[in-house]
């Protein structure tokens, strides 16, 4: 069974981790325990952390933009250096098999500075293709096939599941899935923590529903890359 | 007839401008045209404007949150430090009667550097109450009544209006109207530009429609102000 690699990205901007830290972050503490757990269950496996909230990816620039649809070897050296921050996180990104995001709500949706990794990692020729003379759609995913995206979000206020009375102004969830989706990451995982600004009991519970829908997520993907690590990759 | 404040919001990582510079942003297009006929209309009224798209604000830190959640008599220099920017930001919001703002969607969402200014402006005690001891929602907005949003949109595909084939995974409108009418501005009026990675004639009759749009709009808006301007503030 081959080892994977794992992929933790933490963007709360909040340093600490709740439960152990005062005003620690709730999506810290469910990043940090999925990864816990995955590696007390596969200690083979390999794990990169991106801490993009404590070291906020540079917002994509018009010279970024520029160095990115000009082909690679056309790139002169200001346009390489334009690109040397996205190069790493995109290589991350193609190098994991598990990406473990925790994507707490700011504002009804992403913190800025997970949409600023998002924004570097969706690149031209890299995860996407794009071909303006191409039949039908003009793009097309280009990550390889098998990873999985799970996300793990916290928020204040509660109801934001999809069927939930607030699910419509939810855009944390779709913020990252429809990028991912588009370059070739279909396969979504959601758990998260609600009620934290009430403080209270429900509060409580809703930390511990997670904690336990993330100790059953862990157990199902690791046996489901398990499985298919026995398998030859299938035809794409 | 008492004059009004503007405020323009450029959020495009182009700098350039769409029909004059050679891959200029369609936003900036679109916001330059609305402002100079709105001022062409209107002259006595002023334009603030701020480019985030150029001068990207800082994401929400760690010590912002707490700086935020500090009552403003309480807050040491370094904790008036961490909210100097947003704090020039909110009073640019607060002055503002009619907000005008160029919104290119960036992988299906908001630019991060946009959604930077939204986590900014989002401020507790200034734009939102909250009080966990409420009846009821323990938040409210505290935006005075009475302004305006107008979000001016480019997208590289086409068919992302709501009632389009892919309206449902447009995160940019709503990723701005959502938190903007949480803090208590629920008067939108949006105008997009599709088909820019086409290049071609449905590009142009796009742009045409979308100026065309700008427009009536302004001339809309430039009529109701003035009428609203003659009548006492309605009660709130």
């Amino acid at each position: 069974m081959q080892p994977l690699n794992i992929l933790q990205i933490d963007a709360s901007a909040r340093a600490g981790i709740s439960g152990i830290d005062p005003r620690g972050s709730h999506t810290r503490r469910l990043t940090n325990r999925f990864v816990e757990r995955w590696q007390a269950a596969r200690p083979q496996d390999s794990v990169i952390h991106r801490d993009v909230g404590q070291q906020p990816p540079s917002p994509v620039s018009g010279d970024w933009i520029a160095a990115a649809f000009t082909r690679p070897e056309r790139r002169d050296e200001a346009a390489r250096a334009q690109l040397a921050e996205s190069d790493v996180l995109v290589d991350e990104l193609l190098r994991a098999d598990l990406i473990v995001v925790g994507a707490p709500m700011y504002n009804f949706g992403l913190p800025a500075q997970l949409k600023a990794w998002v924004d570097n990692i969706v690149r031209v020729g890299v995860t996407f293709g794009f071909d303006r003379g191409r039949q039908g759609e003009p793009y097309w995913p280009m990550l390889p096939p098998g990873k999985r995206l799970v996300i793990l979000s916290s928020r204040g206020d509660y109801g934001y599941d999809p069927d939930g009375r607030l699910g419509a102004i939810n855009l944390v969830e779709r913020g990252l899935s429809v990028p991912m989706s588009y370059i070739g990451l279909t396969q979504t995982h959601s758990i998260a923590i609600e009620y934290d600004e009430f403080g209270d009991e429900r509060l409580r519970a809703s930390i511990l529903a997670a904690e336990t829908a993330v100790d059953d997520l862990v157990e199902e993907l690791a046996q489901n890359f398990a499985e298919a690590a026995g398998r030859e990759p299938l035809p794409v």
